[in-house]
């Protein structure tokens, strides 16, 4: 996955966090992973698509979820329920929302957020996908941003990229 | 949902079970439930955008994952491998695509399609979406389709940024 990837990414999780849950993240080192990379208990996970498409997942812990809707709502949550699932899902979009905002160059369209819970989760992208893990430490536990992205090769917009385009004369 | 959403991806299923994996689904009754919705234990995501934005999940089992990967490699994988993570990333890539070009009017775009494995994994769709289960039955095991797909007022618009960024236009 291109580099220039990553920085979106990092920049609209600590933005999401700091302004909707009023919590400062810190980063730690990437993971680079492809095969069975592990997952929270929680996990929100987006698709964008566009000249490079892809998918954005954002992992909790069970606590760290639950803590992040009782700050979203004011109110304590009564375990995993639909408002936990529901604050996940929005944390999600707002993450792929604002890096998409920042990767004005490849068109993206956002999908819609979907929460996975489950013990043991482990995630795969595809072949060729390279995603990148962001861990981050928060005073509410870990959050783990993995992303994967691919350029396409036949746009189905006309491009408006202006790095990497092949050679096409017109 | 609208219902016409449901049998491209009920056809789309059929076909790709019929030409991928020699494989006839029979279809179960539907299934509509927003909250907690059980998995089996591998799961295609794939993320869908355009004049509406969704979510497609093509959930099967540990045996009917290996076994479909089996069909398509005509070797059998060695448990759940990358193999066999790829192939679930595959037919749920097929699926997409061959549901896209039956929902033209959509302008879809398909994201990239990632593999979750877990057992006692859940799904949950945001509220506004109810999402349409499509269970089918198969000689290699069930197979259940899940979709979330929403209408989308103002199609490129990001629809998360609530003050914490704002797409700069220069």
């Amino acid at each position: 996955m291109k580099v220039e990837f990553i920085n979106p990414f990092v920049s609209a999780t600590l933005d999401v966090f700091r302004v909707m849950l009023s919590c400062e993240l810190s980063r730690e080192p990437l993971i680079v992973k492809r095969e069975h990379t592990p997952m929270h208990e929680v996990s929100g996970l987006i698709g964008l698509s566009g000249t490079c498409r892809g998918m954005v997942v954002v992992s909790v812990g069970r606590e760290t979820a639950i803590r992040a809707a009782e700050i979203m709502l004011s109110s304590r949550p009564d375990g995993l329920n639909a408002d936990v699932m529901d604050a996940i899902g929005e944390i999600t979009n707002m993450i792929a929302g604002a890096a998409k905002a920042q990767l004005e160059q490849y068109s993206l369209s956002v999908g819609l957020p979907t929460v996975i819970t489950g013990k043991c989760q482990t995630i795969t992208f595809p072949s060729g996908a390279y995603p990148i893990g962001i861990p981050f430490e928060s005073e509410i536990g870990p959050v783990c941003v993995q992303v994967g992205l691919v350029e396409v090769s036949e746009p189905a917009a006309p491009s408006a990229a202006n790095g990497s385009t092949s050679a096409e004369s017109n």
